[in-house]
């Protein structure tokens, strides 16, 4: 069995963003040499989210609304986790809603995606360096 | 270490179904003659989920109107998505609440599950074929 | 490849909580003395959760006010789920928005975590003994 890891880093200049990672998880699973196995790719922080779903900017304007609705951010004072001296207590639920990771087959050395799988991070707090992980095992 | 991949299809001939494929997971694993490692059994679309839950339809049913409530087919202009020509934003969301993929361990053989647990193909826009991959490692 | 097969038992004597169940799921890794792989953390059960966030007690309380909310514990008749005679239509709910699993990188004989990653059980539907099931693959 072969193991490979990798930490991608990512400084998203926003409080919320989606950013395609996929094609820095390609190049991981080039560097590994791995031909059949597994890939977990997942957010190394607690307010991230790793995801996989369209690479259509409508659709995450869509998912920004749809989140914000779901755990709104203001009033930071209705959630107690705020009373830390954060503001993100809203990320931490985004972030469940979204998924902390994936994991993919790795076959004949590709990513075995359908049609239209992308692997997106989702940042619910950023404006600092964050950092995903990406293992992959396999031979 | 061995590896095993199956393509299982489906066509939901509604918008909306959940399909139990417990038994099509089990017969992968039977062909595979994988006895321990992991089973990952993912939605190849970004539109469905793969799940983990209960084999009663009372529940799906629950599931059905819960989803509806919290990311609503209708009024389909209120999502930029749809502005592509699609329908298919709130799928988009409610496969991220449903998940798109399990691991399941495999030991002696067997899907080692509670006693409740049933997998589950969720389709959020159905009325199309579509694939979920079963990819299993160990040995 | 090496594996190894654990079941943690919880019983959480309310309803609903949040257990940190970091330690145990580190102990399992020691005892299987594999270096490099993955290990899957899930709940054996269909109204519960394993998931990966803060250890920090009003994130956890915003937690189930926010669950609480977006699916309902009462009245109880709203499910028919629940006529089954169960109570429990909600708790199967809250465990797909937190999740069945979790699959986490093992490096050089250590979980390969973010700096507040802690893995959690979730109960929704407590007060009986339930099960864990960590199941580790690697060398």
């Amino acid at each position: 069995m072969k193991s490979y890891r990798k930490e991608l880093w990512l400084e998203v200049p926003t409080r919320r963003a989606f950013v395609n990672i996929t094609h820095e998880v390609e190049d991981c699973l080039r560097e590994s040499g791995i031909k059949e196995g597994l890939c977990l790719v997942n957010a190394m922080h607690i307010t991230a989210s790793v995801f996989i779903n369209d690479n259509e900017s409508g659709l995450h304007h869509d998912y920004e609304v749809w989140l914000e609705k779901l755990a709104p951010h203001e009033p930071t004072g209705q959630y107690h986790h705020n009373r830390t001296g954060e503001d993100n207590a809203d990320a931490h639920m985004k972030r469940q809603v979204m998924g902390r990771e994936v994991v993919i087959a790795v076959t004949n050395g590709k990513l075995d995606f359908g049609p239209w799988e992308s692997i997106f991070y989702g940042e619910f707090d950023g404006r600092r360096r964050k950092r995903v992980l990406v293992k992959i095992v396999g031979e």
